[in-house]
């Protein structure tokens, strides 16, 4: 029933394990793509909704821009062209011929288009249109999309050459609002992150050689994975002039003089799929927070008393409308009634391991007692795994019990992130031992694990080189500066700034 | 105030007059492709909610598939490719690379991957590897996604190179489920078409030469534009064991037997955004259907007054949290209080041609008579465009307002429908002499109008070529047969088959 690989046996493995045993995606025949399946997908939705609402909040307006960028475009900002141009898909004809039984390209166009990797040359290319004057600003939209990065070793959720996900792109009168904007979609994804992923995140600025291609400012989030191993999960940049001067987004400022616009970015993705899953999957399978798994609550009638399958039927549906009339987070708690006819205890396993929160069965004798048999999948590994309540007192707590359930899994997570970051370390040398070891399960004690380090940054090009040997990278600055004075980590020289260094997805 | 163009004068312009005008879309600087502005990315959004709950009340679960599709993957459904093959986009490299201070395209790929024109190939082939058995089946799923087809000459909307729909697919045990299926899917299509849309449709079957490349048969609701064209708005199809056995879906049967699978699909696109432009809009710009509208009422404070901007502004907020308490088509109704910092008659004027249907507009006499000044969209050609009534009666009446906007809207448009399928053409020379005009606005009294035959079709070969000429086509043999034998309308012979003839988009 579980998992091929536990955590601590084989930790990638583990994770494609996960994936699998969930049915939530797989690779496709299309090479180096995804399908997301339903339980996959049925969380990305649960995503898309929970941030489309702050997204609106916010001041968004959604959007959709096409995906074929003409290359000239790219030419235009050489920055971010360098940064992306290694991964490109080229659409290079439009349609297909026989030719000596052959289907071939034909119909070859005369500028080469890219699938897009990222929409801000071509939104620029719209916002140099919509923006005449300075009261046409700010500009401030957002899309849902699909977007192509040619990756070379696809993983699922982590790295597949397709993905999908959002991009905000807006267009201010003032650097200050352009850097304001940028930090408040951090903010909101921050939250998301936190109170709906319940994945506890460090907030902080990339260091200037981890910037996005083409921006001033990149602002980032980054949660630390059970291996130890930061997740680039999202960002969110202040683009300054950059790309209003190459896509030539210029306004008349209240002063009548013309000027360029600040514009911002942001987005976050199907990635964040993969770092829940890498949050707080266990060896049984996925576990999926309750404010994102896209049913809370599971209940499966059990069918071998044939003679009751009506009462049997009669019970689970009488339980089912009580519960989806109650509350969880503020909305009403997402209930399934698995009717499907399959063996129950196979139902049971399957629910485990997609990480339903909550699974019920249903038998003749909860129908006697007027009581429900529950399984809490967060206490799978303990004695409380399956419990009893009578029916009311369970539909009554029903809401507080998701609730509790998402409380425990960030808790856990942010136990996992505070007690795993190391800020003892305070020379070259034992930095370089301690990232001697290996990203492992950080559940292991047969090894040394590696997870964190808090220390200063002198910022030398030499340290990037050096970083490239150790395989480690700046996660960021954290807000929270100390301020004091050190020595830097990978230099030992003096130094003020305080950076996360880690490995990272 | 008014479009450049009216119906009247010019149907095609007038068309994108109303696209300009209330900043739904526009042309992209990437060829042939659109941009989808708020307003009109709002509708879309609108249409998306409501389709996907009946989606998913029919059973079926989102999921995502890859949008490369292996160019092998066309050669196993020969029918299928030639249907598409001519407007593929084909990526054949994936980076680019600076020669000679030029960007290039390199890194050629050893097979050629195909822009998913429709993804029944790529689908089927996931299909494949998941049913097994009897008890797999059915497999419902659908996936919100682009497509894209290498159009030549774009029309926003109708005809943009990419563009974004829905396409549900599905694996069923027998025949007769795959037609149910599809059957049971065209029930939604109509119903969101004449329910949500407020376009009124003649159902039916294609004749087997406007069948979807691969299907055994297809579905389709036709709606008649208001230059009398129909549109093709959105078709389901049973395609039998076509693709099963080109993609090699087979299950074991209850019999122990290997049988191909029996597949359907269906799929309506941002296509149904230009029908209810041409079946609603008029010469002063959008009109939306209240239950597809973004926001239904909007509020414009009117600041004269510069005493009283408090007063007006607080009067206005009291009216919007009022309006928005309240409920129409069993939702809470969609209120905005624009308060941008534009002149209130130009708001007025650009809600009016983004085709709100209730534009309230907030001044210092409505406090002093607790009242409200309302235009309702549909009667701007009528004194009864701005009308008052008492706050109360008005925050009471305004779930029935857009209710009885939504209604008249689908009668207006029933009527038109109705009253323009010609019925009483008998022979091939009145039929000729019909189709011997042009497709112009059918309000025009002027010149003749065409819009729909209904007559006998013998479905001879030689007919495919006559229509050709004449420039029409068969939309659908409505499913209301009427059984009686006369004579075909293109060879006058006997035929006993109804269908319906016109121009199409």
């Amino acid at each position: 029933m579980t998992l091929q690989k536990t955590r601590a046996q084989n930790y990638p493995e583990w994770y494609q394990n996960v994936i699998q045993a969930s049915e939530m995606a797989e690779l496709s025949s299309s090479p180096g793509c995804m399908v997301i399946k339903p339980w996959g997908y049925g969380i990305w939705e649960r995503i898309q909704r929970l941030l489309d609402e702050k997204i609106k909040e916010t001041g968004h307006d959604n959007c959709y821009f096409p995906m074929f960028i003409p290359l000239s475009f790219f030419k235009k900002e050489a920055e971010h062209v360098e940064g992306f141009a290694k991964e490109m898909a080229v659409v290079t004809h439009s349609r297909l011929i026989q030719q000596d039984g052959e289907l071939v390209p034909d119909g070859k166009l005369e500028e080469p288009l890219i699938v897009r990797p990222t929409s801000e040359t071509i939104i620029a290319d719209s916002f140099s249109k919509w923006v005449k004057s300075y009261r046409d600003l700010p500009v401030m939209i957002n899309q849902w999309a699909n977007v192509v990065r040619w990756e070379m070793r696809p993983r699922i959720f982590l790295r597949t050459r397709e993905f999908l996900w959002q991009e905000g792109h807006t267009a201010h009168a003032s650097m200050e609002e352009a850097e304001k904007e940028a930090k408040t979609m951090l903010d909101v994804y921050i939250n998301l992150a936190q109170n709906c992923l319940a994945i506890p995140v460090i907030p902080g600025k990339k260091p200037p050689h981890e910037k996005f291609a083409g921006a001033i400012n990149t602002y980032t989030f980054e949660p630390m994975m059970q291996d130890g191993r930061a997740l680039q999960a999202g960002t969110s940049h202040n683009l300054g002039q950059n790309f209003a001067k190459s896509a030539n987004i210029q306004f008349q400022n209240s002063k009548g003089e013309l000027e360029y616009a600040y514009t911002s970015s942001w987005g976050v993705s199907t990635r964040l799929i993969g770092g829940v899953i890498m949050s707080h999957a266990d060896d049984e399978g996925m576990v999926v927070p309750p404010v994102i798994a896209p049913q809370q609550v599971i209940i499966i009638p059990l069918y071998k008393d044939k003679d009751k399958i009506d009462l049997v039927n009669e019970y689970a549906e009488k339980l089912r409308k009580a519960i989806s009339l109650q509350t969880a987070f503020g909305e009403k708690v997402r209930v399934r009634l698995d009717n499907r006819g399959k063996e129950s205890v196979d139902k049971m396993w399957e629910w485990t391991r997609k990480g339903a929160p909550i699974v019920i069965e249903v038998g003749p004798k909860d129908i006697e007692k007027n009581s429900v048999m529950f399984r809490t999948r967060t206490k799978i590994e303990t004695n409380e795994w399956k419990a009893f309540a009578p029916f009311d007192e369970f539909v009554q707590s029903v809401g507080g019990r998701l609730e509790a359930i998402q409380k425990e899994l960030f808790d856990k997570a942010k136990k996992r992130l505070d007690s795993n970051i190391r800020t003892d370390i305070r020379t070259p040398e034992e930095f370089e031992a301690y990232f001697a070891n290996q990203n492992v399960y950080l559940g292991r004690t047969d090894v040394p694990t590696v997870a964190f380090v808090r220390g200063k940054w002198s910022g030398d090009e030499e340290t990037l080189e050096k970083m490239k040997e150790m395989k480690i990278t700046i996660r960021c600055c954290p807000f929270d500066q100390s301020g004091t004075t050190g020595k830097c980590l990978l230099t030992g020289k003096d130094a003020t700034l305080d950076v996360i260094y880690a490995r990272a997805y």
